[in-house]
């Protein structure tokens, strides 16, 4: 059984963490510290983007080097340390040593994540003093101050644990993720941080975060967008005497799911402006493939997400973008929900219906169906938000 | 020479135009007829969306049936007669039927366009009626009612017009628009129409409108829509008395590419909530479809298109679009100018020249400029326009 429990990072045993405010940021804390002990064995995905910013690249340096063993994992915002070259990657490369001084292991062990606006410096002096903070507050109780700690413009925290009760024993898993802007289904998409008790070895641990997060992470978008830091890093620590073995590994993913799931979710509630949540299912189409192709050009529409802003079940936008999104596609067999109600099938309008859909569109929780009406029988989800005049706002005075 | 004249669809001998209010919309013209006579040589390009209208249907066959001959053309606006199944492809052979009636030509010389809602039905009675009106203000002066009567969202009307002196001859063309939403270059994006006096073939006018269309109207966006109804047609009427043939088709060409021009700049000017006219440079690409590749992705990129609302020099969202882009990209010889100011170059930022960049992005009509780094020389220029919380308003509020 798996248990939604109180938590985030530091619910499974073997973990601390802290966040402090070290200035980067204008105000708030900006510096997460999450230490391992003993050190755990860790995997990570990655950004697709072909800039690919400093702290993604040392990260997978040490992973690299040091086996998938992780004592440390140091986060800053407010600053991506992208599009910073040689002097970026140095910087970079400090923030692991003074971490490793500070946690007492080698700098290998320790993995790097940055956020916040691309192309400025990261000024490694705030980095060492905030770390130097963040090692007097480290604690199990840090996991709230290191989730707000990660944030940039989202509009809260997110955090997600779990608690399952296996024939090999009891584990927990944790994690904490920032979005709000730059979410596209394209490998990670975000950050996050993923804790387990559980001990596992990191190509099992790889194993499990890819396919966890394909249905998840990679299964949201806010606005198209991969930014050059993306990272999902998952860290077992072994304290509960679990080992994820291929017997572990249904309920382990299945665990794993459940919190990415949580997080995943959160961070489209907290896009950029965002109202509600929205889940675009495409059915009826030739392959998953294709129907995740769909659903995403629904799901990043502005046409479509402005009209669900505007609580219009304007159907027409939902099959105009089927047509365009170079999938298979029969507009005399397609249909279109909105919630429950069919609004569009095979060439049947029915207008009579858009009240009740109108109705379903006030929720903030709210759903599309597309029916591509190939006959075949591929279909998907994406989660995505609504499409604001408050998206415009942030993104547009976002550096000033 | 190629010399701007005043005027459009009826600048060219030949041509006649009105420009009515049928009651479709709620207010304002509606319904535009051009009419040609003698009736004109005719070639068309359409939308590449799976779900096509019922006039866009309609118009293919009577090009086909008439061998390319066309006596008339008439436009409606308010209402896209697109997803309306048999009954809407009734109503758009009876709008053809009744205009061929009025202009005394069979139906297949009568080519057939809508434009605005999808999925909701067009009254032929309507239609009708205010065909027998179109009718009785008929003239030369009709071109700005005509385009007029085409607009949804626009701002304002797009009309554009030259008059070129050959060693053939002398000729005109001339042309109307409409954009707003739903535009992105995938064929036709919108709806244009476009006369000439030139005589000419339809296979070779086909020639010189996909020719001329390729860098104009297929090298915009707005929102990166394609609609069900993207139509744009090109009639040739004779009445100049000068044949269009292989020595006359290159500077005929150039003309129809600088009508072409005008009119899609103009769609973008008036994108819907645009207060800027952007003109986006890739260079540096493996070749130029790679490179119109990366300049679509920035031209609708959300974060792109906020910033620039913004007047923020922010640079690091265009490297990351470029990095996600599918293309061929070398992060550490990119270089990133925003007009004249280069502020990102071989891993170099020129913080201090922000705002010498942002002063720039003051005026109604900004560029930028992104070579990729590749050491190739494809090349690409996209026009686009800003992104403001206008746009989310009107596609929120598009139906009610």
């Amino acid at each position: 059984m798996v248990e939604q429990i109180e938590g985030g990072v530091t619910a499974p045993q073997g973990f601390e963490a802290a966040g402090v405010s070290c200035g980067i940021k204008r105000s708030g804390l900006d510096l997460a510290l999450l230490v391992a002990r003993p050190p755990a064995r860790a995997a990570g995905i990655f950004t697709t983007n072909l800039a690919v910013a400093a702290p993604v690249v040392v990260t997978r340096e040490h992973l690299a080097r040091s086996g998938g063993t992780a004592a440390a994992v140091v986060v800053n915002s407010g600053c991506a340390n992208a599009c910073t070259g040689a002097r970026g990657l140095e910087v970079a490369r400090a923030m692991a040593a003074d971490t490793a001084a500070l946690v007492g292991c080698p700098p290998e062990q320790v993995l790097v994540s940055s956020t916040g606006v691309i192309g400025a410096p990261l000024d490694g002096e705030k980095i060492r003093n905030g770390l130097t903070l963040a090692g007097k507050t480290l604690g199990r109780e840090g996991h709230t101050a290191a989730a707000e700690a990660i944030m940039t413009t989202d509009p809260w925290s997110k955090e997600a644990a779990v608690e399952v009760d296996s024939p090999a024993g009891r584990f927990r898993i944790g994690g904490m993720a920032k979005g709000a802007g730059m979410i596209e289904p394209n490998m990670a998409t975000m950050l996050a941080f993923l804790t387990t008790d559980v001990a596992a070895e990191p190509d099992l641990l790889h194993r499990a975060l890819t396919t966890a997060a394909a249905s998840t992470f990679n299964a949201i978008t806010v606005d198209g967008e991969t930014s050059t830091n993306d990272m999902v890093l998952l860290l077992a620590g072994g304290a509960a005497g679990v080992r994820l073995d291929d017997a572990l590994y249904p309920r382990f993913v299945e665990a794993l799911h459940a919190v990415c799931h949580s997080l995943a979710l959160a961070i489209v509630r907290g896009g950029e402006g965002a109202s509600k949540l929205v889940t675009i299912n495409v059915t009826g189409a030739r392959s998953e493939a294709e129907a995740a192709r769909a659903a995403r050009a629904m799901a990043n529409s502005p046409l479509v997400k402005t009209a669900i802003h505007g609580e219009d079940p304007n159907w027409g936008r939902l099959i105009a973008v089927a047509g365009r999104a170079g999938v298979g596609f029969d507009p005399t067999r397609a249909r279109v929900f909105v919630g429950p109600v069919e609004l569009y099938g095979h060439e049947v309008v029915h207008a009579d219906r858009e009240p009740a859909a109108a109705d379903h569109l006030k929720a903030s929780e709210v759903s599309i169906t597309v029916d591509l009406g190939t006959g075949e029988s591929g279909s998907a989800t994406i989660w995505t938000c609504d499409f604001s005049a408050e998206y415009v706002h942030i993104n547009a005075d976002y550096r000033t």
